[in-house]
């Protein structure tokens, strides 16, 4: 049992939360609760850590690949966690790896494309709602905040595992790429001229989001093939990113069964 | 100016900013950041605090009835501020006050009733969301989240002011009375059998929104005209409550749009 904080594979744990480039060297993240641990695929399980109180009370619950833990202390393990109230379990997980090809190619795509993200809270409810809405990939721009946040994570509720997904470090290149693969590209953006219910979304579509607070940037908007708004009573000057591509995927997937 | 954090109404407003029994016996919450500061009505402003700095760079900004501000120091600030970090402007705001009549009188209602509703930011993202779909009012029942949490405050970004609302004692006699009225309600459940937009929402109409983990208690869920459901693809086993909630009033506001 591990109960010392200054021990190495502690540090690194307490590094891979707090670092996104701590994670991506290495290749891995971590998921922390039973819940998320459970969704784990099991050939992405690296390595686990347990409490003892958590092993003896979640024994039988666990899945299979998951036999030899290494166990922590309570203070090593209340160190290593990124959560206020920590379960006792935390897995660190092999990171996916997706191509945009394999995005680009989805039969009848119905895809995102994120612009400049920030919010790590925003972005794991968009992969969340994503999987509910049949999207078949998600595209970031490479300054989007990281998806293996722990916070992101903890938002995704396991989409994050089943979601594909792609860093693009050109969006522009990547958007011309969708556009030459026959997807039709649509930016939310509030200049739009069309409201997004007026178009029709059952051939292969791609959403352009823009930041929480600033939008799309100018050269992604002008990439789109159609300018759509969501249409905004009150005195509301914008939407949630996360409720305003929530809006747009839940119309794709109505069109879609009706058809 | 105040430059000691012994000073008693410093103590209030932290106390303010803390606990939502201090906010409902003293009728008053508390408002940070510019963006905010301007949408408060100036028939609400109690008091507004400022830090020098502030106000040298926003004086020409600053509504009319913001004439009077108590200056504080910096370090004052920060210790009455909820955010980490502070711009500078605070404002005292008497609290709205909705009678449930007027939410269930209103033309061609639009209402949504929430069920135990615990996230802060969920909650402030619904009041966001629901001023951009025409929503005419929102009940919640008596142990929701306070609507005037600082953090909930900030998500509405300014809905706050203009959605009226209320919290009711007893949600289920608040539903039999909205079904009187002549208004159809609907349970957001995943066991509902009718897909969402199946249904007619141009007539009056209040959504039930339950918990962000257990969903609607049985019993509220029990009272509803009809329960739906929002299809989900992949293993997606729920979505997040302020999500589930748009994508309803969306629904409503495309098929008023439209008729």
């Amino acid at each position: 049992m591990i109960t010392s904080t200054a021990n190495q594979r502690v540090k690194e744990i307490i590094q891979l939360q707090k670092k996104s480039r701590a994670r991506n060297q290495a290749g891995v993240f971590i998921v922390e609760g039973i819940r998320m641990a459970k969704e784990v695929p099991t050939e992405q399980v690296v390595q686990w850590y347990v409490t003892e109180e958590f092993y003896k009370k979640h024994r039988e619950d666990l899945p299979q690949g998951m036999e030899k833990p290494e166990f922590v202390s309570p203070a090593v393990f209340t160190a290593m966690s990124d959560t206020q109230t920590p379960q006792g379990v935390l897995v660190v997980v092999r990171q996916n790896s997706y191509s945009e090809e394999d995005l680009l190619k989805a039969e009848n795509a119905h895809l995102l494309v994120l612009d400049n993200l920030q919010d790590p809270g925003n972005l794991g409810t968009i992969f969340r709602t994503a999987e509910a809405a049949g999207v078949t990939g998600i595209i970031m721009s490479r300054d989007c905040v990281d998806i293996y946040n722990p916070k992101t994570i903890r938002s995704t509720m396991g989409a994050v595992f089943r979601m594909p997904f792609v860093y693009s470090e050109d969006i522009i290149s990547t958007i011309e790429r969708l556009k030459l693969q026959g997807i039709r590209v649509y930016a939310a953006h509030l200049d739009g001229k069309n409201a997004y219910d007026r178009e029709d979304y059952r051939g292969k579509t791609a959403f352009l989001i823009g930041n929480e607070g600033n939008g799309l940037r100018r050269e992604v908007a002008d990439c789109a093939d159609t300018w759509i708004r969501i249409p905004m009573e009150g005195q509301a000057e914008s939407l949630n990113a996360a409720v305003a591509a929530s809006i747009l995927m839940f119309e794709v997937s109505r069109q879609r069964r009706q058809s």
